[in-house]
């Protein structure tokens, strides 16, 4: 065995590992009982503690400065994607790693109580230790690799990432009929839409929870969601958004599964496999055309084609991101980008949250957040730990716009396909220009491969001018 | 930080690791989608193999060897406990604990497509290595402890065994009328007695499985049955037997929590605290009589109260040890604790396992299973490597008719209670004297600590004959 080999050997355990803490997370959001928060924490912190142990023995430190370069570029990928993993890990003390998932796992469970009842206080002191904790990790990071405490979290999701920016207009419209539209009736369109978009449901489920996410491991995709009987579209959108995360997962190549360069190439990329999915085809009017009739079937013949449009294309400015349009969607992000940097630079106390919050919102958006449900509470990032997350959300967006347009240029029936609720055409080319590309390629390098330049914000802005203007 | 003290921690950290291993075990078997089969059981050989590395770290054995004899008794026998474990786990080489884990996980993943289909063929080769490997196992562990390698593997699902037997009658009767019972009432009705007999589901959950059983950890039970809307009695008495051991997991010691000494007494002990749930106080004749109108009331007023008490205690000469009734019950048990020694010291062929069960039924039972689906498929128990088991059934019927006679000596108002649905006189009795003791006593000990005698058949035999002589 090569010295390659071994260190490959070591990181498919520990992905193998960390399959083992996906599914447990999913079932700590989706089915666990409450009262088994406490232990899952436990478990959690075990999992990352071992998981650390493992990827910080000094043996695998050893095989991989002593392994050759292999002889073709996706190993050669790897090799260096395990050297940078090693690094990261190496950097941290087991115990801070396993402290910090110990205390992101308090601090979710407190947030699940404290959000409904628009409680801050109540996650105060718990938030407050998932900063300290992270800036303990993120100053320890930087100084290792160089840069400052922010990026050095940023890059942990996203690899070769350039700055990028976005910004927003507006164009309200009319609205669908008042519901009720049954839950039930909503989770089986969402089943036909998921499956007719690709995803194969016998690797893969669909369950309810309170904050809708794409988890699980690639043979076994756990999407979960949330059913409003008000307004089906929250469920629908939300379902093909993380629908786009699955068939992403399901596509990386399976001769890589388990080591770092099969992964995905970061969350960033991530985000754009799921917005293309559900702002750029979903939303298009071809696709909408098509889904029309179908929502007159699940709902009732008073959900019309006009209606239908209006709904999933209206810009309003409201308190809830993961309920915004893709105008104001930017300004969510950017609040929080200000936000999540000055707690870990410190220059934000975690109690002054609330407050800063709703500064930034009005200032930003022109709106103040009634309660701090609709505000600083609304999000499970910071409470998980998730920090340095939100900018992949704005990115992932510049990318879809920059892909699609890619796209349609290389597929001259794209558009006449999704009029028949037919994605195989772009998931084809997404498989075949991002998915299989597994993590071999960084962002702008990806993009770049798929795309013919890194990353272009004039592709978003000509998308929302096209669509909004 | 003592010897002691530093095993414990270890110790604590290896039963948290092993709690997500019961997570992930029961996501398999309740919800996973096939997809997710392969990498579950590399997931369940990573963590059997990391769980065995850290038993077996030099250093643990340091510390359980110079550990000096804490001063209670809780402490002393979980000093005993964890140099046991220590000792069996040290016995085997890491890579025959983690083939073991693949190649249960992976026979039982054929296991549930073969089943239905009553192909044993299929499942032939993977039975073969799943006996192949336990043979292996269990030959070590038999000569390291000086015992049969069959012992070694009841003792461990059970310590503090001696031998005991049991023999069957019969009693037929009227059945109740057929269905359809819907399966929803069933679980609306299953979830009502399994919360009146003391269940907690803020700490536990209740859901479908093709094998039923009762998984989790003590904050986090997880329940599973199945519906067959022709007869309700199995799932309702499945939950009912599933609630004896959850109320167990639920009531052994916190202040122990995670430590040997804290965990249950053993299977057959555990199987003792479902069937007296089951058997002893749900069949009995108070409780029939509160639980038919509850039947009534769910599935229609022609379920009489004698249709119910016929259907319950009806005694049949059946192929499905699940569904027997307590008087075939032990010859079920008696077949497959003949033919698990045979094929263990190899004097049976895998491959013959069709014929020599056929054989073997007819010989105990009278009749001649039509096929393996009703033969020698039923079961998890080998195809999950669960070999050494059986005899915990029988042990636990003995046990729990013996802790009955007891209870009732100690609590005249008992069956007065039970009348009302009250199980909570005999559950307080049964955590005063077999719960709260965890593991400090092995089986014998614990049946003479709470009922003056070592296991004595007598009691069930007593039990029997009063019940359907």
């Amino acid at each position: 065995m090569t010295a390659y080999d071994r260190a490959l050997a070591k990181f498919t355990r520990i992905a193998t590992l960390n399959e083992a803490a996906a599914i447990l997370g999913w079932d700590g959001a989706a089915v666990m009982p409450d009262g088994g928060a406490a232990a899952r924490g436990e478990q959690m912190a075990v999992l990352a503690g071992l998981s650390h142990e493992l990827i910080t023995e000094p043996a695998l430190a050893d095989d991989l400065a002593a392994a050759e370069a292999p002889n073709d570029e996706w190993r050669q990928v790897n090799l260096t994607l395990m050297r940078e993993a090693q690094i990261r890990a190496a950097a941290l003390p087991r115990d801070l790693v396993e402290a910090a998932a110990r205390a992101n796992a308090a601090c979710e469970t407190i947030w699940r109580r404290a959000r409904p009842e628009s409680d801050f206080a109540a996650v105060c002191p718990a938030l407050t230790e998932v900063f300290n904790l992270t800036r303990q990790s993120a100053g320890i990071l930087g100084e290792k690799l160089g840069c400052s405490p922010y990026d050095a979290l940023v890059g942990g999701w996203q690899r070769g990432l350039a700055a990028a920016e976005a910004r927003q207009r507006q164009n309200p419209g009319p609205l669908l009929p008042p519901g009720p539209y049954p839950a039930a009736a909503q989770e089986k369109l969402c089943r036909q839409l998921a499956e007719a978009a690709g995803l194969d449901f016998r690797a893969a489920r669909l369950d309810k929870s309170a904050h809708p996410f794409c988890g699980g491991t690639p043979t076994d995709i756990r999407i979960t969601t949330r059913y409003d009987e008000d307004d089906f579209a929250a469920a629908l959108m939300g379902v093909l958004h993380e629908t786009g995360h699955a068939l992403y997962e399901q596509n990386t190549p399976k001769e890589f599964a388990r080591q770092k360069v099969g992964e995905s190439a970061g969350m960033a990329v991530h985000e754009s496999q799921s917005l293309i999915v559900e702002m750029q085809a979903v939303r298009s009017d071809g696709y909408l055309s098509w889904l029309a009739p179908l929502v007159s079937e699940a709902f009732g013949p008073n959900v019309s084609d006009g209606a239908l449009k209006s709904r999933l294309r209206y810009v309003e400015r409201t308190f809830i991101r993961v309920e915004a349009d893709e105008m104001t969607y930017p300004a969510h992000v950017l609040l929080r980008f200000r936000l999540e940097q000055a707690m870990l630079a410190g220059d934000l106390k975690v109690a002054d949250l609330p407050g800063a919050w709703n500064e930034g919102f009005e200032a930003l958006l022109g709106i103040t957040p009634p309660d701090d449900r609709r505000g600083c509470l609304q999000d499970i990032h910071w409470h998980d730990g998730i920090i340095g997350y939100f900018p992949s959300y704005t990115l992932g967006a510049m990318a879809a716009a920059q892909l699609m347009a890619a796209a349609r240029l290389a597929l001259p029936g794209l558009d006449e396909a999704l009029g028949r609720g037919d994605l195989s055409p772009l998931v084809g080319w997404l498989t075949e220009n991002v998915h299989r590309h597994g993590a071999r390629l960084g962002f702008n390098d990806l993009l770049a491969q798929a795309t013919g330049e890194a990353l272009n914000p004039a592709h978003f802005e000509a998308h929302l001018a096209a669509r909004y203007l």
